[in-house]
């Protein structure tokens, strides 16, 4: 069998689907001509194989072990992406009459408390709608009546960032798509916490789920068969055929993950990335991040400029310089750089670099 | 870069996950490493991009011309699989004091039903179940009342198949999972087409939707915005990230079966195999096929053996032919092959070959 090599030159910062690390490109481009020297493509097994099980239990114990979970907490792969279990938590959470707590600190939070309300009342107990989502609120209260609480731990689109875990009692509910795996969490104390695969985790196509079992099976209305978290559960993620490629690619992904050193050295090599770049942002006026300081993401490094013009040259240096997915998204403008576990702290440098020489010419 | 070649020496006969022609896994594999020499992986590209959206569009236009559908008709990629579209469509079509009517033929037809009646009443207007599903039910009657007719066109797992569509002028809904593109239908006549990709469109983890847009938007409940197939119309298929990686191995495919000559060429090539094999079986007493002779599956055969000792010797006999994939489903014991698209028709007389063989050993 040849080689396989992938020699991607660009520096990828796109928000998600995002880069992957070079192993996992090579190791899925060879599974899907012979996986595992089945003779068979990773596209063509049966996901009742051993072959396909391997897998699965594997990226279950990968993440298990990643996140240091206990054993009231089981690992699911389902589909649909993060946008689906905004609905599905609610619907299996949330009685009609009943009342969960929500923030509202960005895009994904805003979708997510749209949702909950088509189940029951929701109670948005802090939000930073006023400023356009530019900062965290702190010192809100969570009626300890709220059946859960919901909150999106990283902003994507504003470049937010939740950098603790609310003091409650009530049952923490976090979207994490866009920073899960990236820093030492206590994951144990969340009830539930999802994150679409696409930026930490794999490639887009799958979601994975958390889910403490004793908040389950407690609401009156009935289900639908795919929608009840507890048949997921007994049947191993497999109710149904699963997105098995992309459980492939998550497992490929937290095998690599584990061998870099876990979550610990993911976080000192997101903390890197993430001081220098803004490092260089807070030295150079002629960019200027939105964000409150203390809530900066380290996933999503969010900043404008005032002048159009010398944004469209940015645009094109960065271009020039072999970047891509620099660009904001559509409804904040300016840049965006994210800087998933997978970007190599070289391209965090090399946009720092022209940064720092496009100010000398233009700033 | 290196050319990449798939070598499997297996005849899959998988049901799904299930073989697809080799130049999808060689394209794909190569995707994975540069995806048209953009320097990226298509795992690593945005579902914004120009590049996906080139993907998506293709994907659709194919669908599209090979299903010969006209303009009312929409063509959507979807999360969730088929058995997502168990509850979705009645969500959707199927108001709470309404009726639909669906026809039990097998396992998913079982399912489908037990999901409707969450939404509304259900008339079960035919079954076969009093013969295990062995055959298809024949002059039943759909009343005119009916929101919709569901049923399932081919039982993978009972190995039937509808070969007519049903005479009437309630609108027809049909799960077309494991024979979509297979043979000559009249799409158009559909008001909604599903069918999980993972058998004759693609890969496992997307699921295809055909959608006649004057059904929808008549429910009186309010639908969680991922589960509204209107949502999805007016974002093509990009409401939330989509799953990139298997809707490009679906356009692959699309691609290949329009190279190949389309349907017609399909069905000439699925009623040669299903021939072959089904003559085989009629001709050697060893083999039992079970299903009624008119109603059989040009994509499933089914059979038994009535000696368990000699169901063992044929399954490792197929094994050491290099055949995948022939035991049958657990539910019905036996044998089963899957014929889809992408099997050669080597695989089909491979297996006739080993069964003779087999008879004239045994029989």
């Amino acid at each position: 069998m040849t080689t396989l090599h992938y020699t991607g030159v660009a520096h990828n910062f796109n928000s998600g689907p995002s880069v992957l690390p070079r192993e996992v490109f090579e190791q899925a481009s060879q599974a899907i001509l012979d996986f595992n020297n089945s003779g068979l493509s990773i596209l063509e097994i049966g996901h009742r194989t051993s072959l396909f099980q391997e897998v699965m239990d594997e990226a279950v114990a990968l993440l298990k072990e990643l996140m240091k979970l206990d054993n009231e907490h089981e690992v699911l792969f389902l589909h649909g992406g993060a946008s689906t279990q905004f609905f599905q938590i609610p619907m299996n959470l949330l009685d009609e009459k009943e009342t969960a707590a929500y923030m509202d600190c960005g895009t994904w939070g805003t979708k997510a408390i749209k949702e909950a309300k088509l189940f029951g009342n929701v109670d948005v107990v802090a939000s930073s709608k006023d400023k356009s989502y530019t900062y965290i609120p702190k010192g809100f209260t969570i009626p300890s009546s709220a059946k859960y609480f919901h909150y999106t731990s990283n902003n994507t689109i504003e470049g937010t960032q939740m950098h603790a875990i609310p003091e409650t009692n009530v049952p923490l509910v976090a979207d994490m798509s866009s920073d899960i795996l990236s820093t030492s969490v206590d994951f144990n104390r969340f009830s539930l916490i999802y994150a679409g695969a696409q930026k930490n985790i794999g490639a887009a196509g799958v979601n994975v789920v958390v889910v403490k079992k004793d908040i389950l099976g407690k609401v009156s209305r009935k289900l639908p068969t795919m929608m009840d978290y507890r048949n997921h559960i007994e049947n191993g993620s497999m109710l149904n055929t699963p997105p098995v490629f992309a459980v492939y690619v998550c497992m490929l992904t937290l095998r690599w993950l584990k061998q870099q050193g876990g979550i610990p050295e993911m976080e000192r090599l997101n903390e890197a990335k993430a001081k220098l770049l803004y490092a260089t942002l807070d030295s150079l006026p002629v960019f200027r991040p939105k964000v409150a300081k203390e809530d900066r993401s380290k996933m999503n490094v969010v900043w404008v400029m005032d002048d159009v013009e010398l944004e469209k040259k940015f645009l094109a240096e960065c271009k020039n310089n072999g970047m891509v997915g620099i660009k904001g998204h559509r409804t904040v403008g300016g840049f965006r750089a994210s800087l998933y576990n997978a970007l190599p702290i070289e391209s965090a440098i090399a946009l720092s670099d022209v940064m720092k020489d496009f100010a000398r010419k233009h700033g």
